[in-house]
């Protein structure tokens, strides 16, 4: 079991709407805090940070390794659909960044991929609207031009998404795998600190400490929403 | 012609979802830089900052006259339907502040105000479905509770919604008279200038200065959907 140090830049947020250098800004501010937290490993959750700023983690990180959504979502689409039709949703600094088709293709670059930038899901899903039937027609205007590519899988390009799983895989259809970025990074981690020899081998439970530098009105209602669990204490810092 | 220095602070935004702390801390910061601008008047143009922090631009400002939308908006709604039933729509964040209502009670109290919080209209003007079906859908849902209460006016609380008004106006049908706190700021503003004795006379073209802490993506093509006009040049100030 790992100890976690999470961090939200929820004063901030969303960023998926923000440009590459103000998320690069953010970024090494962010960074630099868990640094000082004298963590073993960053690993970069959000796919916006990723898609545009993970240089800005791995200059600052040195030798402590930097494992990013992106990087795992890649292997996990590659895995999915070698020499397939991969389509990726994401936030629109996410999709225009091209991050995604990048690392595709440096694992096969026979693989052909369709994006489309799908900016409402994350209000629709902070607003917790589900399974509602906005949700429902926004996803099927958002998606029709990527299903009309005949697309094997669709990359969740964004951790909100996940939350939409069940709405998308009515929309999507059963032809379509649908590829979760944020479970596939955990395994990922795991496996990097094995092989690193960096695992941690107590049998104590770990310890969770959540960062953050707002807390909002239902930061706990969606924060519960997404961990499955009650959320503890959180720690806020002024910026 | 009044010379006008804009402050968009495009690197924080959305705030109607944030808490009053933090939009606390980010109008203090914000009202120093416009002071040292060495303005003759401060209008706080933003809802979610009027409802929860106008007192602390108030207290910064000293005897720099400070105005905001929220005053603006219950003047309005009082004129508009004195003694009768007004509906507020704005963010998470102003309709908890219950803003309005004390406002708008402090100049008649026997107005009866009923709120509701609009979430997604700020995403769904960004996203530029200013007459899309998700969007009617959406408004519907929204409004159901407050035209329920047969109210005579809706006083659109924040500073995106007048760029819904034809949606609006055909959801809450003729009987219910929009109210725009936007236009009636600007005129609470010459109104205010003149009786100071502080209204500039020139002839000469007002001069605009428009400073953002981001330059985001879309910065271009939203901002001059809500001016109706070329922007010009943007200063980016880094905080």
């Amino acid at each position: 079991m790992e100890d976690i140090v999470y961090f939200g830049d929820t004063a901030r947020v969303p960023y998926g709407v923000k440009s590459v250098d103000t998320i690069g800004q953010f970024t090494a501010q962010i960074t630099d805090f868990l640094l000082q937290q004298d963590v073993k490993m960053l690993i970069v959750a959000c796919n916006t940070m990723a898609a545009v700023a993970a240089e800005v983690v791995r200059q600052r990180a040195g030798d402590i390794p930097v494992l990013d959504v992106i990087e795992a979502g890649a292997r996990a689409a590659v895995a999915e659909a070698p020499g397939g039709r991969i389509g990726v949703i994401g936030t629109p600094t996410t999709v225009n960044s091209n991050a995604y088709a990048r690392r595709i293709h440096a694992l096969d670059p026979t693989v052909r991929v369709y994006s489309h930038a799908c900016s409402l899901f994350v209000p629709l899903v902070e607003e917790g609207w589900l399974d509602h039937e906005v949700t429902r027609l926004t996803a099927q205007e958002y998606l029709r031009p990527v299903l009309a590519e005949e697309v094997d899988g669709l990359v969740l390009g964004c951790t909100h998404y996940p939350l939409l799983k069940p709405l998308l895989r009515d929309v999507v259809g059963p032809g379509v795998k649908l590829i979760d970025s944020a479970s596939t990074t955990a395994d990922f981690a795991a496996a990097s600190l094995q092989a690193a020899g960096l695992a941690h081998v107590s049998e104590l439970p770990a310890r969770y400490r959540y960062v953050v530098t707002d807390v909002p009105l239902r930061f706990q209602t969606i924060g519960e929403r997404f961990l499955g669990r009650s959320l503890g204490k959180v720690e806020k810092v002024d910026w």
